[in-house]
């Protein structure tokens, strides 16, 4: 039997959110659209230019995690906070969303994550990561347990930035697929692809990883190919599942014998559109992990990330089970 | 000439909001849509208990002069932070609208004060408050020139909940008067005024505060009657101006010679009533000191006051002085 439906490993990142104008990330050399990743004397500077900000808990597969257990699945948690305020506040927001989450906090310096994200009148968020206590997350913070008893293990690709997540990754999926699991990974983000291109398509091909999210960009950067038809071919022999989002033409989700388009949920008011990649894989997970069919998936996927991009930040002010619930998919 | 339109004094607090069923306040004795005083070991408690939160700066004259800054008034602030995480969340998300904010932080305990705030389903929100660092504000805080320098002081009722606040409002309120300025303050919250209904009437009637803030019930209770127009015809024997909003029923502007009623600006969907009344004080004291007429002054109040119970917290996240442009008010 399962213990947990989802569970996730990521960088544990308390998201400090304010608006900004286009001009305002051009004069601070921040990539649009992107996750650049700041040291500690950036984050300051970068704090005393910020406006007026408000903070919530966030990264993106602590965001995963929080979609699955809103929706009524059981998630669990890897991610390194430190011993501090903001670390107090990333552990009680994850936990009283129903997480699962014992990583053991590091004493001391660094500090825990943050990422000043810079939201533009369109709705784009633009982020500005210190990793601060990510970097220690290793090998001796994996869960046995948590890693054989979860039906998926999702993890992002971000963890490819701190020096030894990798590690811990690596021997979670062996044993997750020593218990017969799957693992599955989000590509994050198209410069995190180029980053580790190599590396992301070998843990496809060797198995390590078995279900691959992706935004369209984000496929597009990892085949280094303009076509995103000639990319989905490729990814499609690269992993057992495919699962591609593209905005406002909704999602894809793939395998080598079939091809599942689902329709996107509109919005009216993008407000923010941090974390919108993360809730999709989180209702998708939730239906995956709960036998429902890819289209359904795709379904849950879609609203998740519909009411996030409804709301300033990541982590969801309102039920997306009630929502699903309403929408007649629960 | 003047330096600020409106210096605002009040206790310094950030926000913790999450949203609540009514069954939790009820179970953990919380009183609906009220300021709730917490000491800090009912504070761990209740956040505990709390779901996944937001945070944001807010403190009830620390929103209005924060609305002040936004609609593109010159807003000073006096309260007391401590040297934490908090205390440094605080100090630049209020520089970061533009208020000027140089009250010394506290060195050590206790913290920053930080209020817990459930909102329910109807968008109504139960406070719970831990004042902290506010405990230490008194005469050693109050800066000259700006209490001579600013058209308006406004402070908040819960500063009688501190004990030696008071004694800074009144030396301000001196340093004002004696320059030609209005003093004003908000009632806070109706068990705020059960709590200094005496001292409340006294600064009234003494001619200490010119200008009065309150809600209904709040002026309902100042007065000990059940009659809306009882209390009406009392206040405005006691100030100069009094400025009664009453939710949905819009809000009235009276003096011993006149009374102006403002209709209310209907919002969709409440979704978080907190900072309402701290908004519209911002608003209306935005337009009273830039001189324009009571009734412009109470839509500049309302429309401040739609936009803030239309998002999560207290403190703007679109722009005040965009949608005022746009109503035709600027």
């Amino acid at each position: 039997m399962s213990e947990f439906d989802v569970l996730c490993i990521g960088n544990a990142i308390v998201d400090i959110i304010a608006r900004c104008d286009e001009a305002f990330l051009t004069e601070n050399g921040i990539v649009r659209g992107a996750m650049n990743l700041i040291d500690a004397e950036r984050s300051a500077l970068l704090y005393d230019r910020m406006g007026p900000a408000v903070e919530t808990s966030g990264g993106s597969a602590g965001n995963t995690a929080a979609a699955v257990a809103g929706l009524g699945g059981r998630a669990a948690f890897f991610g390194k906070v430190s011993n501090d305020h903001l670390g107090g506040v990333y552990a009680h927001d994850i936990r009283a969303q129903g997480v699962a989450f014992d990583t053991r906090p590091l004493e001391g310096p660094p500090p825990t994550a943050r990422s000043m994200i810079f939201v533009t009148p369109d709705g784009e968020r633009s982020m500005n990561t210190y990793l601060g206590a990510c970097v220690e997350l290793g090998p001796n913070d994996v869960e046995e347990d948590k890693a054989r008893g979860a039906k998926v293990t999702y993890f992002e690709g971000y963890l490819w930035d701190p020096p030894r997540a990798k590690e811990a990754i690596r021997m979670t999926a062996d044993i997750a697929h020593a218990a017969g699991r799957e693992v599955s990974m989000s590509l994050s983000d198209p410069f995190c692809v180029d980053r580790y291109r190599g590396e992301f398509l070998d843990l496809m091909r060797s198995g390590t990883v078995d279900i691959v999210f992706a935004n369209e960009h984000e496929l597009i950067s990892l085949y280094q190919t303009s076509s995103f038809d000639t990319a989905l071919a490729a990814i499609r022999n690269d992993c057992t599942l495919a699962v591609v989002t593209r905005s406002e033409r909704g999602s894809i989700a793939a395998t080598r014998e079939q091809t599942v388009s689902i329709d996107p949920v509109t919005v009216e008011n993008v407000v923010d559109t941090t974390g919108a990649g993360d809730l999709y894989a989180g209702g998708f997970l939730f239906g995956y992990t709960n036998g429902r069919s890819l289209a359904d998936c795709g379904r849950l996927g879609s609203l998740a990330a519909s009411l996030v991009i409804g709301q300033i930040g990541p982590r969801l002010q309102t039920s997306p089970r009630d929502a699903a619930i309403q929408a007649g998919l629960l």
